[in-house]
């Protein structure tokens, strides 16, 4: 007989969150460090389930339109340099090719931490008329920035994503372009990673490095702590201005294009394990769960049990749910802790008795709840179980977020409600940075979003007490 | 009513090769340069082209039980040097980042040009035991190689590509790895781009810096010329000895697992180029063509016209068929060339007459053939009528092949084949790495392969004189 495996442990989310959190990233098998600091490594789950992320958002990129394309990974320095918010807003974290073979280079190459600059000089050469807009472009692809501090999936030196860069012939197409591709993050969190956002404007003092504007996600952990979630950004015309992007308009005079980026990443792994996980390790949105449904054989020595076990993953495989049978002889024990640690949604047990009374029992990953179903009805079933786990999944979240949101009118409330119960702490502002700063030192919060739904909590600013201009989200954020 | 747009010109190819597949990459929009001397950007058309290649492979990699994940794009320099031959082989080709953020980093790190040093380093560290192998793993990404001289596909600094590396318990399963992964590509080659290949071996001299064996399967261009599709390569347990990857075995003792890799790139849209172009453009296979279908109204100010042709569109797509019609207001003759020129397989035209005749006439892009359709039967006919155009370019690209394959028995001999033909020269050879030298020097021919289906053409080594061990094909290649 097999040597037993050992169930591995993990810490308790309650007694410290950051280790929960690394441990479910490397017991899960999504993620592995790397010999190269601060840069990790995506193993096969993990990729798996951003594979499963880039197909759903991949589609509705391109059911909008969008296009896909690859720009080069480098970028020359002085390409970088022509438009200054954003090089400044990067320079820091820039990792610089400087040696080609072994000549150093004439000048240094940064490795992209954004690809703005790509688009614009591509742009610039093979834009000529009106008629040739709207140019709406993705790029799937790995970028760099050079951080102190990383965390995996949340902070590391390399990570994936994609990039959307767009133009326009107006200021209007480009402000919708930018709504839009928000509202596609939206749906995509909250209809397929079951995390509700919080939909919104960036302040100034925190919008991307070089936009006009930029609308943000915002989700909350169960932590009770922030995260952006994807972020859509409106640059005006400047980076045309800069790059010289220009075409010739239906007036036949020469005319700057309106442009937009957009971008989500494998910061969203982070989100789902940091929504959903609970002691037991990841608990995965039907919709993203690389294996839907696992099937454990019970006393699979016994005649008729594995050949019956075969015959229902064929059966559940055919009806297009992606579901694995464990037949090792690994206990049951070991296979129960090993897919609630991978976090699969439904786990059906199959054993003598079942068998004999044509039945399984499934099991729901997100609160335990054991279900014994037909097997007649298997391919009728499997699918309502699922739905309901990721209803449940998206509720238990929605639920989180609003028993999360606290208003305030003062930064000392704000930071005793904050210290108190964490979450999103609302508060009136004037609009103004040095309030926003202040609340950072004072309170220990950056600010999340302007949401878009207002309300009118009063008419001051909870923080120098002047007209308030909008309410606005404060929270701690990874 | 819109300025007519000029039908652009290529060179033809028997003016000048070279230009006229540069004048197809631009033209069809395929690639663009960019400001980084060496590196290029696909554009929507050429990445499209790409993504259907990656999709069908892909789909043929994971139904062999491979997995993807994402290694780190950098490589500390101690890292990649453990494996002598392969650094060696690499090393002149590799960009170097020295500086992260202001900081120079106290180790170099390189861009990948490939990443059995990273591969390796992980298994290092995750692999015990035998009951984990084979580890199946594969990655989409770029790589940059620091060539002198470029060309669009074919050789530039970055390049797009997948990479396999396995690892297993034994030397035959390895084995059996490496030569399943090299029938995948043929498959591919010749099923899905419509390319016949050659399979066979790398001589030595040939094969991938480290690795035991490389397989590949080569491909003949219209120019005649050759073009190496995609290696598979046997290492044997070296590089596990190196980077001491081990595992527990059966009997309970430490052991090093054998491991492959193997890749396919960019250089496949060069190949489908060279392959299947004529001097109105490329052609494309249906089966990875983005567009497979274009429907051009004639007369679309007619009353009906534009209707019935938005109708077919909409029952073309349905039946699962790529397809786009053309609405604008260019001319006939512009759009037919501007569709010629991006290769789409079939062309539908429509107009008056035709409606009134419930018929559409249907241009093949490989030979021009039309053939009318009733509209009753569009959804039967077309996908047959693609098939034509996929078997038609592959009976024309075998006879092709066929056609300039060539025996000599000395090197003038093979050198004036070449000279005349084109094409592979085949000739016996003894094995010595010299008489490849000379062949080189001499004949102005680099080995292509030792092919699996060996001939015995005489006894002796058409360089040499000296007993023959190998039929070996020789030829000019991309």
């Amino acid at each position: 007989m097999a040597k037993e495996k050992k169930v591995e442990q993990i810490t308790d989310m309650e007694t410290d969150f950051a280790q929960w959190y690394t441990d479910i990233c490397r017991k899960a098998e999504l993620v592995e460090y790397a010999s190269v600091k601060g840069f990790t490594i995506l193993r096969p789950y993990g990729y798996a389930l951003w594979e499963n992320m880039q197909q759903t958002l991949d589609a509705a990129f391109k059911a909008t339109g969008h296009v896909n394309v690859a720009m080069p990974v480098l970028i020359p320095e002085s390409l970088l340099k022509k438009e200054g918010e954003l090089v400044n807003g990067f320079a820091p974290e820039v990792a610089w090719v400087t040696m080609g073979g072994s000549e150093p280079l004439e000048e240094r190459l940064a490795f992209r931490p954004t690809s703005e600059t790509m688009f614009c000089d591509h742009w610039s050469r093979v834009l000529h008329s009106y008629r040739e807009l709207p140019m709406l472009y993705n790029q799937w692809c790995s970028v760099i920035r050079w951080e102190k501090t990383t965390r995996p999936f949340l902070r590391s030196r390399e990570f994936w994503w994609q990039e959307g860069h767009t133009i326009h012939e107006t200021a209007e197409e480009a402000e919708q372009e930018t709504q839009q591709q928000l509202n596609t993050y939206a749906d995509f969190f909250e209809k397929v990673l079951a995390i509700p956002v919080v939909r919104g404007r960036k302040t100034d003092k925190e919008k991307f490095a070089g936009a006009e504007a930029t609308y943000t996600v915002e989700c909350m952990m169960k932590d009770h702590k922030a995260l952006q979630g994807g972020t859509s950004h409106y640059f005006g015309d400047k980076f045309s201005r800069a790059y010289d992007v220009t075409f010739t308009g239906r007036d036949n005079k020469l005319q700057y294009p309106f442009q937009t980026s957009w971008g989500a990443s494998t910061r969203m792994i982070g989100a789902v394990i940091m929504a959903h996980g609970d002691n037991n390790g990841l608990v995965l949105p039907p919709k993203i769960a690389p294996i839907q449904v696992v099937l454990v054989p019970v006393a699979a020595h016994k005649p008729g049990v594995t050949e019956k076990a075969q015959e229902l993953l064929g059966r559940i495989q055919a009806a297009g749910i992606r579901a694995q049978a464990d037949f090792s002889d690994n206990s049951l024990g070991w296979k129960c802790a090993q897919y609630e640690m991978k976090g699969v949604p439904l786990r059906l047990e199959l054993g003598p008795r079942d068998i004999e009374n044509n039945v399984c029992v499934a099991v729901r990953r997100d609160n335990g709840e054991k279900t014994t179903v037909s097997l007649d009805e298997l391919e009728a079933r499997l699918p309502a179980l699922l739905d309901a786990v990721q209803q449940g999944l998206y509720d238990a979240a929605l639920k989180n977020l609003q028993e999360h949101i606290f208003p305030a009118s003062s930064i000392e409330e704000a930071k005793a409600l904050q210290s108190e119960h964490g979450g999103f702490i609302k508060t009136m502002w004037c609009g103004e940075e040095a309030c926003e700063q202040k609340m950072k030192e004072e309170g220990g919060m950056t600010s999340r979003c302007i949401p878009f739904r207002q309300e009118q909590l009063s008419e001051t600013c909870a923080c120098c007490g002047k007209p308030a201009k909008h309410m606005i989200y404060w929270g701690i954020a990874y």
